[in-house]
């Protein structure tokens, strides 16, 4: 989606890809497969590029380190990237500038997990390794401390946090370039289906005014504050008491943009590239009303196509987003976006291609 | 741009490109470098394709044939493209379906254009080989027999045309997929400058609605009776005594539906691409009021980058598209896309960035 972006702006790419069934290394013409955690794999694949960007926070930190001591272009840095890729350093930065996030601190093994929940309002506690989670993966929700074992199996730091008494999750993305210019979309709903991305609505319906406006700050803070180059998504939670706390931070396109290509006048991949480049930043405002993203997740029937020639031909003005991935259950294989005015309308539209397209919906 | 369309829909391409530095070449996966008018290249090129498609005309039509007889799927096929590749077939098409054209005859040499002219308005006369024209090229306008040598020293025959009263130029776009079904973009204005589309505006202002229908019911015919699969641009003329009549024809993505890739629910080249795959058809619809697409020439500057970053920064809702080609003075390389509710504005933001990418404004 990025390569996609790119193209018209002119900028070409050279991709470092797991395999070469990986979906852009299917789209991009300059493809080198190798692996990202080898410091010299980086190193070769680093030489001649103008920047290096990404699409995860898996890069280690101290090759990234090591790639701008040899004097590679790295945006966003690794000192910025380090806060998406360390739940625990993350926690502690936004505690030092005054964001606020939900109760939090690190623990040591099952019986501290107790001491966290006594500390404040009991079980359940959540708990996250500070490295490696994704999707869900890496954190466990806890009602004692006998439940508590699973996540110190790993080796890696372990984070306690309150589990938020929340009405609805958020996410606040903004793009943020070398000199500091930023811009900000439309703070948007976020909704979660067993710990995945399931519905985007693009702005968020009936969030008042101070708090999206708050919303935003905290993002835009956060990305001046961290020294973020590039698109920095802030996934909130909206508590049932008003209040606005920092759930997740991801420095680069994110799922709760992918709305934008379709209904931004810039999307979020443009914009990243615009920033990382350090191009002047595009218009984030929304083109519609009302723009629905709905991830389309792998269902039980391998074969898509029939379902993709139904969905198209049931909503002309569908946008259907193929990543080309083989269909696994549950796995995100793509996204739909819908846009229009009427939200009851542009939801049904994008849940009922998702459906369908995942098999969940067969009419 | 093409291979950008194809991206979200999961198409994956292998593109025979005349050289490894064409514009299509730089961004797709996978590459041939081949000569499009050698059947054996284009033999060994068409295995494992599902579809055969162009985005231009020049591919030999007895090639076409032949891949068609070894069971190639070529889309647009031969039968429906050479009516794009030869002007005196398609006039006789044209005439013979009932579309309205300029006058015209194939004529022989000089003292047969002079009796062409005198069967009608007389001179100045319109002179065009039959094959191989584009922007402007193999296209003459004569005042006299004594001008009228050159268009037949190229061995190629020569159709005659009168030169058409005009206000203005105008295009219907239209798409057709191979089981007939058909959408149709809006008649939208173009405005040439030395024979080369500069500007093109979406819809059409101040298009009474009986032309426009009329506009797009002759496109949706040809379509139709020349049996084209994919993309169709019928370039018109507006007389100025209120007739529509057909100029040329294109059966790819053609400059005239440029606008649409950043204003329409779905470009001409997602269009093509679902029509040439007997995909459901996207909406043609137009996203804005007003859509303007500007040409950018190449001008005396071969360094466009500085400009490109004042464009993106005076202006960040311009849409820039790029084709990465080195620039030369006249050459197209590249347009952009402006949209909004005000024409004067519409237009005035389209003509400065193309202008200032150009180099012919400097402020």
């Amino acid at each position: 989606m990025t390569h996609e972006a790119g193209i018209p702006l002119g900028i070409r790419f050279k991709l470092l890809s797991d395999t070469p069934q990986d979906s852009a290394a299917q789209v991009v013409n300059n493809v080198v497969v190798g692996d990202y955690r080898d410091l010299d794999t980086l190193r070769a694949f680093a030489r001649g590029c103008d920047v290096v960007t990404f699409d995860h926070e898996h890069v280690p930190t101290e090759h990234l380190r090591a790639l701008q001591a040899d004097g590679v272009v790295v945006r966003p840095g690794p000192d910025a990237l380090v806060h998406a890729q360390d739940k625990g350093v993350m926690r502690a930065k936004l505690d030092a500038i005054g964001i606020p996030c939900p109760r939090h601190r690190i623990v040591s093994d099952p019986a501290d997990v107790a001491a966290f929940a006594a500390e404040g309002e009991g079980f359940p506690v959540v708990l996250k390794t500070v490295r490696g989670g994704y999707d869900g993966k890496g954190v466990w929700v806890v009602n004692s401390a006998e439940e508590a074992a699973d996540p110190f199996k790993a080796g890696v730091p372990v984070l306690a946090e309150e589990k938020v008494d929340f009405v609805r999750e958020l996410a606040a993305n903004v793009v943020r370039s070398p000199h500091g210019q930023a811009v900000a979309y439309p703070v948007v709903e976020s909704r979660q289906v067993n710990g995945v991305c399931d519905t985007v609505i693009a702005p968020a319906p009936d969030l008042e005014e101070h708090l999206a406006l708050q919303a935003t700050e905290m993002a835009l803070t956060i990305a001046k504050e961290l020294d973020v180059v590039g698109h920095l998504a802030v996934e909130l939670f909206q508590t049932r008491d008003g209040r606005i706390l920092v759930n997740e931070l991801a420095m680069r396109p994110h799922n709760s943009g992918h709305w934008s290509m379709d209904g931004a006048v810039t999307s979020q991949f443009a914009n990243h590239l615009r920033a990382v480049l350090d191009l002047p930043l595009g218009d984030p405002r929304p083109r519609a009303k009302w723009t629905v993203m709905v991830n389309v997740l792998g269902g039980d029937f391998p074969d898509m196509y029939p379902a993709y020639l139904h969905c198209m031909a049931r909503d002309p003005q569908l946008k259907i987003h193929m990543y080309g991935k083989d269909v696994k259950p549950g796995r995100k294989v793509g996204h739909v976006n819908t846009y229009g005015d009427d939200l009851d309308d542009v939801l049904e539209r994008a849940r009922h291609a998702a459906g369908y397209l995942r098999g969940t919906i067969t009419e």
